[in-house]
């Protein structure tokens, strides 16, 4: 797909777009490619009590904090969603979120469905995108592929998956990723359908009304 | 854009696409390339009390009717939308389209403001899509680089326009035809989303629930 971004109606309000889906659905291939087609895209920046490693630049990749800092955060109602990963708190940061799409600027958040859920509680507007895989069969065979894991520990991410996979019936949209450039092509379609949603463009149609 | 059409998860039901713009927004040009682009859309064939032209075929070009049997189908409420233009009815029939959607497949109708109200009014599910020019100047343009009319109609014209363009405030999508590729584009992914939206997709949904 070739889109001219150049030409784009800016909206006035822009879009929260919440990508999830279970291991194996390809689901960081997809968003990857999305955020390289669509450069006026912004990847939000977690917040994370995780101690940064090497390479790693603060604001950049993570938000580090304190797991002070992290639980003031979460109690003061800052954080759009979290959950705490072998140990380690990761969350994110609502007011970045807010500013961008109050200035017509779209967020790009790449989360799980425990996530997708708490984003959807907190902002309702949120545009949520749910990845599947053709079958079941496609997950074990990309989850053995990639793994020089055990066998206990695929069949823990076998049933981690399906477990993932319930969100679909959640979500605004669901892009069943069976041929990667086709996934690539819906999932662009998505972002820039929503953004040509005319609920976003007040100030355009008041231009042409009356 | 190159959209791998086979590979699309085909909905369980399709979608009404409902495309209207003011002359000189390009709609013919968008609404023939979206077509062309998507083969497993269907054109919608309308109903006409006017008699065929040379060339024309029953039931590909339009449903020739008797100006009787145009009134009995709009009293038996089977036209989403009718309208009487230079003395001749125009309707699009209700059953094809419903049938269609049943099916899985989608249909696309290029009809006026006041016919995208009436569908909107008999099939909410209708998603409507507004075309936009760039601004008044450019509708001014278009209409007198194609047209040899006089100055009485080309002003005619102008008016109906911006009559037209009231529509905006009512449709669900907005693409502005500032960059004809790009709102080529704009126009294909808003079609390809709403064929990926989730509520499209029960049966797919199921497969990987629970």
């Amino acid at each position: 797909m070739s889109l001219d971004l150049r030409t784009w109606p800016r909206p006035d309000r822009g879009a929260l777009f919440v990508v999830s889906g279970a291991s194996g659905t390809g689901k960081t291939t997809l968003v990857q490619e999305a955020l390289r087609r669509m450069p006026n895209l912004t990847f939000s920046v977690s917040a994370t009590t995780r101690p940064p490693r090497a390479g790693e630049s603060d604001g950049i990749d993570y938000l580090f904090v304190s797991p002070e800092a992290f639980e003031q955060l979460r109690q003061t109602n800052e954080l759009l969603e979290w959950a705490e990963v072998y140990g380690n708190r990761y969350g994110t940061p609502k007011g970045p979120v807010l500013a961008a799409i109050a200035r017509g600027d779209s967020i790009l958040l790449d989360i799980d469905v425990k996530g997708a859920r708490q984003v959807r509680r907190a902002l309702p507007e949120a545009v949520t995108i749910f990845l599947l895989p053709p079958d079941m069969a496609t997950i074990e065979t990309r989850l053995r592929a990639r793994s020089t894991d055990s066998e206990a520990v695929i069949e823990r991410r076998m049933a981690e998956a399906r477990e993932q996979l319930e969100g679909a019936a959640e979500a605004d949209y669901i892009v069943v990723n069976d041929a990667l450039e086709s996934a690539h092509d819906q999932l662009q379609a998505i972002l820039v359908a929503e953004l040509c949603r005319r609920h976003r463009h007040p100030t355009l149609v008041e231009r042409f009304g009356a």
